[in-house]
């Protein structure tokens, strides 16, 4: 990847278009099923602009709750981008909301003169907060309708998009149908030191090029970027080893006595009594981890192997005491929950 | 009160201030506990005015689900104050939250940098949504000292205070006890034509009379509207009146086969299947109502008498077909619920 | 006035329409020969709203220096309608700039992705800081035909409208010929205590509606500022006993040795060597003055006779001292100038 | 610089720190006289983080005519930082202000509570849009002086700051003396891929990373960027010869007849009657040039070579018709013009 990024052809992407950037994005646009598509610094910058994009003054947007646009994002979507965020329950399994859920929140829709008016469904997978969730083509499909039917427009926030789609066997493009915007991350699991691109219409493109130089991500020679983000691209597969180790992950937690979910892509959630001291535990084992949701977070990636998994469960060892114990009831993802 | 209006002392309340307008926000200052308070033209303009002055980029503020600050100020609240909201369940009662949940909710607050901060809490009493519901001053001292705790300031959307106050047998004063800033409403069932007023710290009233003139909120010779509202404030306890009269029309639809709740203040809120069809009968018979979290809302005001209820009672008629009917289960004012 | 302010037949306007509120509304956009016309309780708020309306992010505006919209309303120009401003000098004489100074400013206009695009022009008559000036039928004319050419809109900025129609001797709609909105005041001049007014098309006053709700501006039965604003508007010619005492004021201050220049309207600005010393000095004579452009703003109003402006005469008296006396070279108002 | 890139240590910038991208922030800081910096992925992102962090709603900012922060970064400095921009004169020649201007429009400062706050004075050095005119170390001092008497604080666009140094043959901390905040380009003439720093006090750095991240310029794995902007730094002294062949540059085009102004640094602005032609005629005749200000912007960088300039001139030929032909008064950058 360093030797590609060496070796890219660039140009002024401010002015005119790097070609290396441009291949990206073409691609990216491609695996998609979408028109055209936009290189961002990051995949909040890559929300931002699809959100400043659909949102106006006095217009409210779903999305499930935990989802990055609700809680990681500085509240951009909610200042920035004009949307007031209506959070929903994970009614249909973690990380998913059901298409009835979608109607109901978002009957009314645009009401009176006087009304805030539901213009957004914010949708995210695999779903972070809730732990790696992955949705399925046909749950999509069936989201998006209510949301069609509803008069919302779609983003979807893929920044882990290409999880779902080796988890699930399918092809990216089949899961952001209907949609009108999405955003996919090269960096995180696809190991590109930087990058997301935003896809969608020829027209959105074209605003979206406008909004990024407004929040300063146009950048010039970015082609030395993009060459990084088009090898990752080739390596999407090998996302399929990382969803082995955390199954091995997790599952070595279980036998120490760990509340770990059984995780569907490279997420292992843990419950625990004591967040703030097992966070403290871990780290001076030499375990990263992070909290998410108001449990340890672990994730898996390209730079661990098998022996790494095996040293990580080696240095955490058996829960002891209190700090990890749980009731067993897991707390879900739910508005107004951390 | 037209009188009181057509004879009231006016000044220039941009330049300097209006001699009623000063006596109006004194007199109000000084019901509700606070150091000073300023005349707003709305009571969305002053629930604004304190959320501009609380919230800054990258903060969050909590609210009981179904707050006007949430769901009837277009926004305001997120894309002009700048707050990413976070709806909190009623689990302490209709139009209530616990000082439990407040805490978790708050969780981190200001944590790292890269993280929304949680820095606000915003009441609402009583809860419009909700039904019109009271929360009792012990029960407010518990969720605002949970606040306090976690180091939340705490704006309260008093708007129909008078109401609680009244209801509860006990003066406004007691229900903003620790809270950093308050909006009371002088039209709404105290009568007056246009008009609330919003109250703080000599700090917080100083800013927000900036922030009103920047809202285009600051008025010339206020002072004739200043002059209805200290009509208004002399009448708060006639607000009895129109609770007992909310009470009877509650019974009434009950005996006729209505679900609607029993009432703590002056709203009465019926469940039914079809909504829209219910207003639509109801407007064809001369009641007015609206919508409101998914149910029919009557209220009770100054210009109703018992023969208005009789009357309305009468052309409301019996519950018929299946406009009306429900399962007996009345939905809850929750995050994702309209 | 205050006889009509009690009256007043009201409804809601926030929910429905106030039918006095209606009343004023069609007949200011009559006069102003606008489709339709909204109440707002300030001019400030009107301006803004049409601001809002009219600009998006990315987007720059003209306006001659010292406009009120650049100087008075706290940025909100900026910050909340999103536009960035381009102030002009006067190069077509005090408060007015040329047609090809606006030619000039929109070149380019809608540019590349990359680029600001000039988008509106907003033009202020009688020009405020200028003192209180006065553009004609034709120049107003050619400066909108000189936007159209550039495809800027147009907002109008006429708080004072009135008095240029008055000194000229047209009818208010002369000076609005080829505007997309503007605005009116009913207070100031005209004496209503509270109010404006914005015109514009239908399309617009929808969406105006809906800004002024956001603002915080809608209010409930303001059909008794309405009321005020009925008597006001019938009361316009009047306006020339205040143009008749400006220039007396004027005149006397000369004969003092101050360097007053001659009013077209209500206003009178005195150049001074030492402006807080000698507004000091107003002011403990007991005459009302204010800072505008560097200088002292006087102005006549309703409440004034002709015995007053002798009175405030004999209490200024002669220039004296260093304080008043300048070098005879008045700072025209320009870009960067206070 | 690709070398270096690819060897490259790096970290999680978001999270952490990465290495690389601290010895450059560390090191920068150092050049600049400023306690920390922060990268940033464009300049335009270090002036907004810059303008973010400085100014506040209800306040406005100086800045000489034609700044970039006015003219090229869409508005963001109005509507996003909250700004009202006053644009100011060239005065002291091109590009500079003086100190007298700056105390002029500062007057009033922050005034009565109804007023615009004057808060900020944003310098840039070199000024582009006057063609990349230097102020010197005195001149500079000065204007801060002048600033922090009128209580200002100054943010310094130092996008070109590097040709301003090695065109005086100074530090550029010689440069940055008294400002809060600078910011200071990696690519452009340096010729970095993508990136800027902006420096100042480590309270301001602090705020900065959240603002940052704000905008979505937070990256991963930045190490590969910044390794260039190391190699870029110790190349600063070669712009000389940019600096150089501009200057030949001007010289063969005045000697062909063009007016063309003599280059401060690597920027060479020609007037031209027609500028929309003569970019067109430049086009076809392979040279790269852009509009600025009015006329024609024509820059050396480090991929050019002496006989590169040599074609240019060559390709260009003598001015012929009218195209370029000007009456021979350049038309200076002032507010209103572009």
């Amino acid at each position: 990847m360093r030797a590609a990024m060496a070796a890219a052809e660039v140009g002024d992407d401010v002015l005119d278009r790097d070609p290396t950037m441009r291949e990206l994005e073409i691609r990216v646009a491609g695996m998609l099923g979408a028109t055209d598509a936009l290189w961002t610094p990051s995949g909040s910058m890559g929300n931002l602009i699809a959100l400043m994009h659909h949102l106006g003054r006095g217009e409210s947007f779903l999305a499930p709750a935990g989802a990055h646009v609700l809680d990681n994002e500085l509240g951009t979507a909610a200042w920035l981008a004009g949307g007031m965020p209506r959070p929903l329950e994970h009614d249909a399994g973690p990380g998913k909301v059901s298409p009835a859920a979608v109607r109901r929140a978002a009957a009314g829709g645009v009401g009176p003169y006087h009304a805030l008016h539901t213009t957004l469904l914010c949708l995210e997978n695999t779903h972070n907060a809730a732990g790696g969730t992955v949705t399925a083509p046909d749950e999509h499909a069936a989201v998006v309708a209510a949301a069609r039917g509803a008069k919302l427009t779609v983003h979807l926030d893929g920044a882990r998009l290409w999880h779902a789609a080796v988890a699930l066997g399918v092809p990216p493009g089949a899961l952001t149908v209907g949609v009108d915007t999405v955003q996919v991350c090269l960096s995180k699991g696809l190991g590109a030191p930087v990058g997301s691109v935003v896809a969608g219409s020829a027209e959105f493109v074209a605003n979206a090029r406008r909004l990024r130089k407004m929040l300063g991500g146009g950048v010039r020679q970015g082609g030395v970027l993009a060459a990084a983000g088009l090898v990752a691209l080739d390596r999407i597969d090998r996302l399929s080893e990382d969803h082995d180790r955390a199954r091995t992950l997790a599952a070595g937690l279980r036998e120490r006595g760990w509340d770990a979910a059984v995780p569907q892509t490279n997420i292992v959630l843990v419950a625990v009594a004591d967040l703030a001291g097992t966070l403290q535990r871990f780290e001076a084992a030499g375990v990263r981890a992070g909290p998410m949701a108001g449990q340890v977070r672990l994730m898996t990636h390209a730079d661990l192997t098998d022996a790494d998994i095996a040293t990580a469960l080696s240095r955490i060892g058996p829960v002891d005491g209190t700090a990890g114990r749980t009731d067993g009831r897991r707390s879900p993802v739910r508005p107004g929950r951390r």
